[in-house]
């Protein structure tokens, strides 16, 4: 089972809100990106999920300090899951972590940025992070471009955390992806940048849903 | 010189304007924090720009990723110094200052979270960054309370990168800070949650110029 998040990385409010009604049907989880949040607030997370109140919102804070107060501010708007960077203090993903779970929600802890994501992974064993994320960063696809997805594979085995896998992610590379069982797959502008969102959502997730079939198969 | 940063921790955008006022008379630099900016957006930036153009704005975008477009998004709303964490990668950190740069704005890393501080500041050193920020995170200061002010001492002199403190600091704090010579000294709840906060700021304000006055004697 894997979940299709799409992540709105716009910065316009109503760009944002428009591309959200159109990949609706397609998606599961419905992120609020980073640079959406700084740019519109907190807002964002509360009319998305007044729109869409039957998919989970991600509010994607990439918290780096003050997880409680962070995590409050989110899920009190109506989020579901929302985010800590693993590069963050100890504490912070302490503190982060506990107020989502005091709530009922649920903490992704993110590597993005993270060198050597063995050690990053490892150190988070004892938290009970609800899921870790494999992240490409934005900057990091223009450079870089490539999903090191046979180390992803080993990790995951090794760790048993439910995983997430984001950045630059089309549904070429879906069948590759599935194959070290992901719990949320994350597109972003292979979906907002394309001039047919809703059709570009639908592909993806045909592309999730065919990689499942093969595995039962 | 020693330019006094008050840092706005609240989540309350009137309560954040209001306490603005209050201090503008003392602060060098006007912060938009990290959770205000997620709370508000950037009309935060925006907002306190319009009230207090004669200050610096600075908005803590704390980036992680998306270097460039964070930075054009509060710069665009009138920020004069935007944040980084020094965790991000390296392209990130790039992209950002680049962007920074090329508007004649300033970047600051701050290197929050981070356990080898030496490590990480040795490897910003080709990258320009304005400001570097030794950082002791809301959550770490609750568990660990102190300083490394000696440690912060030898850094400073070894990379001569502008320096800037944050984290806590009171008054009583200030005449160890300024004997390593920052940049920037950042007060937050000292000022924000004091009952008085036009008084709170007045007094880091004198304590910065008593010790630089001491300095010269």
């Amino acid at each position: 089972m894997a979940l299709l998040q799409v992540a709105l990385d716009q910065l316009d409010f109503k760009a944002a809100l428009d591309c959200a009604a159109l990949v609706a049907e397609s998606a599961d989880i419905i992120e609020v990106g980073t640079p959406l949040l700084k740019s519109v607030g907190v807002r964002a997370v509360s009319e998305l999920k007044a729109r869409h109140p039957r998919k989970l919102i991600l509010a994607d804070t990439k918290t780096m300090d003050a997880g409680a107060l962070e995590a409050s501010l989110v899920f009190g708007a109506g989020a579901d899951i929302f985010t800590l960077c693993s590069a963050a203090s100890r504490l912070t993903l302490i503190a982060g972590i506990r107020e989502a779970h005091a709530r009922g929600k649920r903490a992704l802890v993110d590597l993005i940025g993270v060198e050597d994501i063995l050690d990053a992974s490892l150190r988070l064993e004892d938290l009970e992070p609800d899921f870790v994320c494999f992240h490409l960063g934005i900057d990091q696809q223009e450079a870089e471009g490539r999903f090191p997805v046979e180390g992803m594979g080993m990790l995951k085995a090794r760790l048993g955390f439910p995983v997430s896998v984001a950045g630059g992610i089309t549904p070429a590379d879906i069948p590759e992806l599935m194959s070290i069982g992901p719990a949320i797959i994350v597109v972003g502008a292979f979906v907002t940048a394309s001039p047919d969102p809703a059709r570009a959502a639908a592909e993806v997730r045909q592309a999730i849903d065919a990689a499942k079939e093969a595995q039962e198969r």
